[in-house]
Formats: structure tokens, C-alpha cells, sequence
């Protein structure tokens, strides 16, 4: 049956990015159909019951500030908050949180259930319907037809999924959901350019028979506790709750090893490859040999459950090796296992297929967001939703497509990433893969990204008021610093030196002086003259305006510095590296990056940056190590 | 791999029949081990949002009665409660509640996983593990071997489980899972009797599309607001909502009769036998063809989602069917469906393979309890889970079975019922089916199982101590209400008159004026004497305690009657039926009774009682017939 209204747009999958990508479409004002096998499982954390992570939380960010859903459903979920990288720079901070399963799942299905143009459908989708080059709808399970003028398929671990215990295996689309086969089919008959990648997750720990005792308490950040959404507050959160902290030692990684001949990565059974970012335990142990211990992380599932996940022993090895590595551990010496780890082969569909729309190539109107694309984790692909999401709204009205920059946002980041060079593995964002990242920081994801945000329609008026409240006073307060002068009449030496360190010698604006790396932004605010007046007057009392002003005014340079960087990068192509280069000397390369160049030998920074997977950032840290054998090393700059 | 340690029991599933087969197992102190497919899905109320009603509010009481879940999770989750037919004799008022899905799933779970010896695994059981006559464990989907010494199996509607929206069907255990085909060809092998069974659902409405103003409204009770466990209290409830009445009309039965030629069950696709007390609407449209409307419940499914529960039309009647019917229901014109109705076949086992402990006859140690014994309902699965789970533990324990009586339990009734005569459909629960039932009543599950529910270790030291409470009360003030007795001196007329409806001529004990059936407990405690004190002095407080006073008081005679008339019963085994009888003018007797009776036109009452499906219930009622005839029809009792 051709069911008797027509969508805009069909989003196929409730996931992560399924709902993004349906709350956007809706949100810009499309009518839109979201196709769920399973109502109940909207907005589930099939993995990790966490949101965030350095390069991970700054998509988040993105998403909120077009209005996404992530961000603020964290905040309702969220049971304990961490500023990584706190005393680091500004760009490589980042916002993670554990949230409780159930509530977050709650709190996304509550947004998708009340979206307005937003309508939900339970069945699984079997087929999608094409005429000649173009997707015009999809059909269910049995045999409902809807149409509509754009079609997001976010399957994730679904098409053709294949859940692997140690030689055993079976299909299935998540541990206790059935597999996408009909749909898994149906997409390989349209011959677009695919392959097979796998991801795993980690037995669940009953909480009952931890013995805390012997572990070390990972509390989150209390004062203050973090936010995730611009929209956010810390009232939104539940209860906070520790993590608790373990490590893998000898024994765990003998019993590892031991149980590799029946492993089904090590005996060939997975043909899928996984995230090398997020590896399995035996991956780690087997890539990282001379490693002696690695660190486990016990993360709550949630207030009303007693369940523990163990974060860092991700395993497809049979379950008698994950009993006894798991019993191996400090603390779970008696622990009881409620869910078996797993490793999971699903299809995935080469994102060089893709635009930067993430439309496909070959069929107009199609378009693909998440893991299908061969990325892994909730944020990647609730970021890639939400574009899909936008785009084929967009699309289904005629207009232009939206395709964040590279210097815009790590949503284009990553889909210019995705578009230009594949993937051979499932692709994690990291902050190393921006070279725009100074600019590109969860702090100002909001004035990055709101304003285009509005006009694509997916920013509301509270949002979009907030937002403008925010940025106002930011640049008022900015213009009041430029426009401020001291000279060292005002500001003498005995107030001077404490505040910056020495005297000034002549005229300067607030904003120059902020500008110097020791003086914040409070201290310049709370600076009082001889006459008990303030320096500077009052600034600004939101504590959020005036982290924006300080990052803004002190990183002005580095930005700069930064832009010119990248810029260089595309006179260095032919840049040549010397034959006997030592990568193991380069600084901060990643151990993958390294092993690239090793593999490769590139004879130039050209061919270098060619490499599938080699990051900007990465040549970048390249680029400086030729400058340094440069002048280091005489001989070898004048053979090149 | 055979699991390192060995259960004493495993329940295999992990709905109502599940969940209180493990609970009452490991209550009772046995180690047991739940596997279900899903953890996510323990709990799930998979059909209608409501516990309860006449016949299963009695057994929801009984479980309670037992210590089991039902009823307290219920007192948790339940956002409508009512007594139905509170008018009514106390054997026929039956406590019903609307339940928040989510809500009711979390508490289901938090007592799972926090019930000592209890231990949860998720993954799918694939097989049974079977020596010789003798079951020891349970083979999961990835070949994990859990030892046990007794196995119940609660597979629900899972077992080989087929959904059918019209025409089309595919393999599923419910709308979005995974069906048990492996486990149900195992249990085929076995080769115990088995037979297919159907069920079906409405399709689920988005609470946005509904214009409640052309709907009646239908609150529950509130004041005060009703409790289901006798451990609960209205506190406890989340905040009360309402009802919504709709009705079919004859453009709704038109629309069904128009599509019955592609219904899966007109056109012989279906197999299985349907619930003809939960019919789907096209069955009541047929069967009922002369019935001009049906009443249509929308129940709220939870206070966070907009989702309505359409309660009477479940249907497997094609979509476009399905989508003309709702929207041909006043209030629903523009009604979006969230979920298609659908039918589900699936295997069950006739439960006259069981003994009365729900055991296999054929395999020792292996229960079955629920939907796969082919009974319908929340509630009558949690029930036969519940006498499972102690069975099972006490069979592991070599202890013997408790098989309570039908003069006990509705329980008892049931379990009788349902190994005795065995099932040519879904059963499901009635008090018409239990002939003892003035004595089973909702009010005095407690007092008939509580006792014993703590011998058998069912019952906490918090449960026990408040049925003592109770119970000694009660005994205490019908002790004193036997102990005092009353003389016209001092019951005057001018006191009397008022209070009993005319004077008394001699001695009586309050007990004896209580029996009178004008004369309420409260009235009695209330009246005052000439001298200003009291006639009864101070009674029993305890609302709880008064009513059950009052019940056993004034009912002890037509219980007493009721038993008599059960016994005759036994004797009436020859009593000829007149071979003209028109079974139309017996009183009260059922439709499907009628329908049997004129089917199989039975010579004697002994016959009549034979015939499967036949109740105790219905031939007293064919009985009082007979009697009437025999009075006023000389010649038919001449000739009989």
C-alpha cells in the first residue's frame, strides 16, 4: 500500500544520527517521517554510556548550537560532568559527561515525540524506492510505501549486521535487536561502492559484586559541574556519581593472549576492521606488547541500575576468556557478568560516494549519516545526522545545500575528511585531524555556528535570543576595551607591576593589555586605582561572556599565527623529506600517523599529505621537525 | 563452554511469566539465573498499558499476596487506577490500572537486579540442555552451557513467532524483536504436544492528532485513589490521568467488513486460534454482526510520551484498513498512527502436559509458564511464572511442589483449568470461572496465601509483619463483635429502629447484628445509647480491617450456600436436560457457553460439565435453569 500522505523527507534509523537527522529536517520545516524498527529503542546508547571526549564533545557542542538534541538531553542525563583537558589551551578543552541509559533515552524520545513537522513510524524498512537515478521513498517491512522527496539512511551497526563471540556468530543489528538484512540487500543491489567494518563493546559488570574497596574513586568536575548545552545549567543534571578506576596487569594480558587462537579478529573469522581509536582489549594488548598495564575505567549505566561498564576492554574474545580477564582485574576478582562483550561486522558504504551534503553521487536524493558512513561513536554520527538531516530538507525545497568549512566547524572536518579520503577503519574525530582547531573550540561553537544555524532555520527564537543576548555583550565588551586607554599616569607603576608584571611606558588600550599571557581578564576587571576607582570599570558579570572575551583577545595572535601556518602548508607540496628521516623523532605524531609514513616513505610533504588517513595536523608537526633538522643539520638541507 | 558455576534454577525469558518465576525462585532462596534475550526489554508490557481487572486484579492480588512484583510495580506505575464493579457483590470488584510503560519497566527491573540470588545474563537461548528424561540447563545463542537443576521456560509469544499486518507476515517475538526459532524447533523436537496460538495488538495513536473535545472523558477513581499491593499506598502513585471513550460506528464496520477478504485471519493465512475474550475487531464485527457500536478505550501509555493505546481495536486487518477504520472513529479523524496493529502466531504447549506445578510430565525439571502454556494476559502469565519459579526451586531442592487448591487461589483455578481441560484458546482469566469465588476475593488474597506464601519463603519479615497486624486485628474485633452481646434494655427501640429497621426482641451478639444485611460495620461502631456511649464501644480504625470485617461477617452465609451448592454439584451428574431447552433463556450464561452448549446439545448436566471449556460457574447457573423449569414446566420434569 502507497500510504496516502507524501514527507519531505524519510529519516531511516532512530539512532544517534536518525534523530538528529529527523529533528533538523522537521526543525527547518519539513514535513518528515522517521522509520524505527522499534519505537523503544529511540535514542539508545548501544555502547558506552557516555557523550563527549576531546574532538567528540566540540561536535557536540556544533550540534547544540544549531539546535540539536545531544547537548541538552546530556544535560537532563548527565550523572557526572569532566572538563578534559582543563588546564590545557582553550581549543583541546572538552566537555564529557556519563550519562544514565534510560534517561537520556527518556529525554530524546520526548523531544522527537513533540517536534512539530516531526512524525514517527515503527517498522523496520526493507527496500527503498527508486526511479531511475533518484530515491522517492522507502518501504516497510510489510510492504508500506511511503514517499517523499529525500531519503537519510542511518542503519549503523543494522545492514547485514553479524555479532561475533569468540568463534560463534549470528546476525543481528545490536545484542537483542534482529539485523537489517532485507535493507543490507536491497542497498547492495544498487551497487554502490561498500565494504565491511566491525566495532565491539565490553561486558557489562554487575554492579553488586564490585568490590569498590580495592578501586580508585574517579569523581566529576563539582564546582562548577559542567554544562553541555549553550541552553543548559547545571540544575537540568541528576544526581552525580563517581566512575571507578581499575587496570588490566600480566595475568590479564597472558589470559588475553592465551585466548587469541579463538579470537575471531586473530583467526581471520572478522573480515570487517575496526576502530583503531577505540580497539578491542586483545587489539590493544597485541598492538601495544610492551605495555604492562592498561587503565579500565568502571562507568555507572545509570541511577536505577547496578550495571558497570568496563571502559577499555572492548571484546569479541569467547566468553570464557572474558570471564577470566575480567576476574584478573583489581576489584573484579568476583565480578559477575550481565551481557556478554561482542564485536559487531555490519556493511558500510564508501563516504568518497558522498557529496559534501553527504548526498550520494549515483542516487539523487539519497543520503547517508553515521556509522554507514564508516565512522564510529554517537557524536560523529549525530553530527553527520544532523547535516544529512538539514541537507535533505534542504534538498526536498530545492535549495542549496549547507556544507560547513573546514575552518567553520569539525562537522566539515570531518565530512570533508569522510568525502576526500574514505576510510580504511572506522573514523573517530580527534582535535589533531582540525588545523583550524584554535578557532574551531567548543567555547565559541555557538558563535561559529548559531548564526547560520538561524538561518537555516533550525535555531528557535529562546535559542536564537539567548545566543544574541551573548554575543552583544561580548562585543560590546570588546569595543569597550579597545576604547579604553590607560597611560602610566592612571595606571602607575605600583599598580602596574602586580597586575602586569612591570610598569607600562606609554599609552595602552584594556584590550592590549589583556593581551599580555599573565593578565586575566578578572584581574584586569578587578584592577582599583589610587583613588579606589576601578581600572578598568565594571566588566562584564556573566562568567561565560567574560571566558569568551578573555580566549578571544589572548588567542587573537596564535589564531593569526595558525591561519598563516595552514596557509604555508600549500606552498610546502614540494618540500622534500630526507630519505633517512626518523619518525619516531617527530613530536606528538600519532602512533597511526607514524606508522603511515613509515609504510609509505613519502619523498615529499606533498605526498605526505597525500596519504589516505595523514591529517593536516599531522603534517603541520611534520613540517616543524623538517625545520628543525633544517637548522640543525646543515648537510641534510643542502642535499635537499 | 560450560558456564563455571552451576544455578539451581534458570528462567528462561524475561517478561511477567519470567520475572516472577525468578523472583520467586530466588526469594525463596534458590540461586537462579534469568536469561533473556534483552535486559533492555525486561518488564516490557508488549500489548495493552494496563494490570488488572475482574478475574486478573484477583490474581495480581494473589501474586502480591506471594511476594511477587505485579502489584507493587503497578502502585509504582500506575497513572489511572479503578475498582470495576464497585457497586457489586466484593467477589466480583476487581482493581485496574493504566500503567506508564517506562515507568513500570524501570521498577520491574530495579527489583530484578537488586533481588538477592538473582542473577541476570543476556543473550538468547538457543537450546535446552536434556539427559535422558531430564532436563540440567540451558544452551545460549553463542553456545554458553548454564547448568541447572530445574529449567522454566517463559517464551511468551517468541517461540517460532510470526507477525501478520494483513496479508504480509514476517518472523519476529514481538513488534521489533527478534524471534526464538531455534529454542522453539528444539522444543519441537522434544516432541511434546504443541499447537499454534495467535494474539494481536492495536495500532498505537500519536495523543497530538486526537481532538479530545469530541471524546468523553474517563477519570479514575480518586478519592479515594485505589492500591493494588498489599504492601502500596496512593502516595506512591506518579500523577493520575484520564481516559478517553470514543465508538465504532457503521462506517467503521463497513470499512472492516470491506477489507476481511485481505485479513490474515478471514483468508485462512492464520493458523492460530485467537483470544476470544480479547478479540481483534474484526472478529467482533463479525461474531457480533447485529451490534451496531463498540466502545473504545484511548489509554495514555505514560506521563512523558504522547502515544495513545486505542483499547478494542486490535486488528491484523492491512494498514490502509487500519488507518480508514481509526480515522472513521469520532476524535480520531485526523489521528496519525505511531504503530500498525498487528497479529503474532506462535507455538505453545497444551498445558495438559503439565503437572498441577506447571512441570513437564514428559521431561522432568522442565516448567513452562505464560503465553507458551496458551493462556492471554499480563497477569495470568505473571501468575503461572510465579507458581513456576517456586515449583522449580523447590523440585531443585527436592522438595515437593505446593499446588494450591481451586478453593484457594484463583491461582489454583487456573493451573486446574488449565491441565485438566487444556486450551482451544488463548485463556484467559474470569471470576465465572472460579466456582469457589465468593471466597476468592481481591480483598482476602493476603489472608488466603500470605500464611503460606512465608512457609514457602516467599514472604519478607516486611510483608509478614504487616499481614499480622492485619490478621490479628481482624480476629481480634470479630472476637469481640462474637463476645458482646446486646438486650432490648439496652438496645432500645428508639436506637434499634434507625439502625437495624425495627426493634429487637432478645438477646443478640454484634456479630449476629452485623449479619443482617442492612446493617453496616460503620452504622453499628457509630450508634450511641440513651446514656451517650457507644453500642459497640470503639472499633477497629483500619478501613482496611473494618471492610473485612463487615465482608466476612455479612458474607458468611451465602459463602457457606456457595459451597453447599458447589457440593450438589457433584451430584447432579445424571440430571437430564430437556432435548427442547432453550439455552438463550438461561440467565447470565456467557456467549461462548451458549454457543457451546447449543453446539454439543448435552443429554445430562454430568455431559454439559464435560465439555471442554465448560465452567462450574455455568452450571450452577444451567442448573438454577433446570430447577425453574422443573417448577414451572410439570410436564418437562415428568418427562425428564
Amino acid at each position: 500500500m502507497l500510504y496516502p500522505s507524501e514527507f519531505d523527507v524519510i529519516v531511516v534509523g532512530g539512532g544517534h544520527a536518525g534523530t538528529e537527522a529527523a529533528l533538523a529536517a522537521a526543525r527547518s520545516g519539513s514535513k518528515t517521517l522517521l522509520l524505527t524498527h522499534n519505537i523503544e529503542t529511540l535514542g539508545q546508547m548501544s555502547c558506552n554510556p557516555s557523550i563527549g571526549g576531546i574532538g567528540k564533545g566540540h561536535l557536540v557542542k556544533e550540534i547544540d548550537a544549531l539546535g540539536g538534541a545531544m547537548a541538552i538531553a546530556t544535560d537532563e542525563a548527565g550523572i557526572q560532568f569532566r572538563i578534559l583537558n582543563g588546564s590545557k589551551g582553550p581549543a583541546v578543552r572538552a566537555t564529557r559527561a556519563q550519562a544514565d541509559r534510560i534517561i537520556y533515552k527518556q529525554s530524546i524520545r520526548s523531544r522527537l515525540e513533540n517536534q512539530p513537522n516531526l512524525w514517527l513510524f515503527q517498522q523496520a524498512v526493507d527496500d527503498l524506492m527508486v526511479e531511475g537515478n533518484k530515491v522517492v521513498g522507502a518501504v516497510t517491512q510489510v510492504g508500506l510505501r511511503f514517499r517523499a522527496r529525500s531519503v537519510v539512511v542511518t542503519a549503523g551497526t543494522f545492514l547485514n549486521g553479524l555479532i561475533h563471540v569468540g568463534l560463534s556468530h549470528y546476525p543481528a543489528g545490536r545484542a537483542g535487536d534482529p539485523p537489517a538484512q532485507s535493507l543490507g540487500k536491497r542497498l547492495q543491489e544498487l551497487a554502490l561502492p561498500q565494504g565491511r567494518l566491525k566495532t565491539g563493546t565490553p561486558p557489562r559488570i554487575d554492579g553488586r559484586t564490585i568490590d569498590f574497596s580495592k578501586l580508585a574513586e574517579q569523581p566529576g568536575d563539582l564546582d562548577p559541574v559542567p554544562v553541555f548545552s549553550y541552553l543548559g545549567n547545571a540544575a537540568m543534571h541528576p544526581k552525580q556519581v563517581p566512575c571507578w578506576v581499575t587496570h588490566t596487569n600480566a595475568r590479564t594480558h597472558d589470559i588475553i593472549r592465551a585466548g587469541l587462537d579463538r579470537s575471531p579478529m586473530y583467526t581471520g573469522v572478522i573480515e570487517g576492521v575496526g576502530p583503531r581509536y577505540c580497539p578491542s582489549i586483545e587489539d590493544k594488548i597485541h598492538r601495544f606488547a610492551d605495555k604492562e598495564s592498561h587503565q579500565i575505567f568502571l562507568e555507572p549505566e545509570g541511577l536505577t541500575t547496578n550495571e558497570f561498564y568496563p571502559n577499555g576492554v572492548s571484546t569479541s574474545l569467547p566468553f570464557d576468556v572474558q570471564l577470566e580477564l575480567i576476574h584478573s582485574l583489581p576489584g573484579l576478582e568476583n565480578a559477575f557478568i550481565l551481557r556478554p562483550g561482542y564485536a559487531i561486522e555490519y556493511d558500510y558504504f564508501d563516504p568518497r560516494g558522498l557529496t559534501s551534503s553527504l548526498q550520494s553521487r549515483q542516487i539523487e536524493g539519497l543520503f547517508f549519516a553515521g556509522q554507514i558512513n564508516g565512522t564510529t561513536g554517537y557524536e560523529e554520527a549525530a553530527a553527520q545526522g544532523l547535516l544529512a538531516g538539514i541537507n535533505a530538507a534542504r534538498f526536498a525545497r530545492n535549495d542549496e545545500p549547507w556544507t560547513p568549512r573546514r575552518d567553520e566547524a569539525y562537522l566539515g572536518v570531518m565530512v570533508d575528511d569522510l568525502i576526500t579520503r574514505g576510510v580504511t577503519e572506522p573514523y573517530r574525530m580527534f582535535t589533531s585531524r582540525a588545523e583550524y582547531r584554535l578557532s574551531l573550540r567548543e567555547d565559541n561553537a555557538d558563535l561559529r555556528l548559531t548564526e547560520v544555524g538561524r538561518e537555516l532555520g533550525l535555531v528557535d527564537d529562546i535559542r536564537w535570543d539567548a545566543f544574541n543576548r551573548k554575543r552583544d555583550a561580548i562585543e560590546r565588551e570588546v569595543q569597550r576595551l579597545r576604547a579604553t586607554w590607560v597611560n602610566p599616569r592612571i595606571l602607575t607603576a605600583a599598580i602596574a607591576e602586580p597586575l602586569l608584571g612591570k610598569a607600562i611606558e606609554r599609552e595602552y588600550s584594556l584590550f592590549d593589555l589583556l593581551k599580555r599571557p599573565n593578565v586575566s581578564y578578572e584581574a584586569l576587571m578587578a584592577a582599583r586605582l589610587a583613588d579606589d576607582s576601578l581600572l578598568a570599570g565594571p566588566g562584564e558579570a556573566d562568567p561565560i561572556v567574560a571566558e569568551q572575551i578573555e580566549i578571544q583577545v589572548k588567542y587573537e595572535g596564535y589564531i593569526a599565527r595558525q591561519l598563516d601556518e595552514v596557509q604555508k602548508q600549500a606552498g610546502h607540496e614540494n618540500h622534500r623529506i630526507p630519505a633517512d628521516i626518523d619518525y619516531d623523532a617527530v613530536r606528538s605524531l600519532s602512533f597511526e600517523v607514524r606508522q603511515k609514513l613509515k609504510t609509505h616513505l613519502p619523498e615529499t610533504v606533498g605526498q605526505a599529505s597525500r596519504i589516505s588517513g595523514m591529517t593536516p595536523a599531522a603534517i603541520s608537526l611534520l613540517l616543524i621537525h623538517l625545520k628543525r633538522l633544517q637548522y640543525g643539520r646543515r648537510d641534510t638541507t643542502a642535499a635537499a
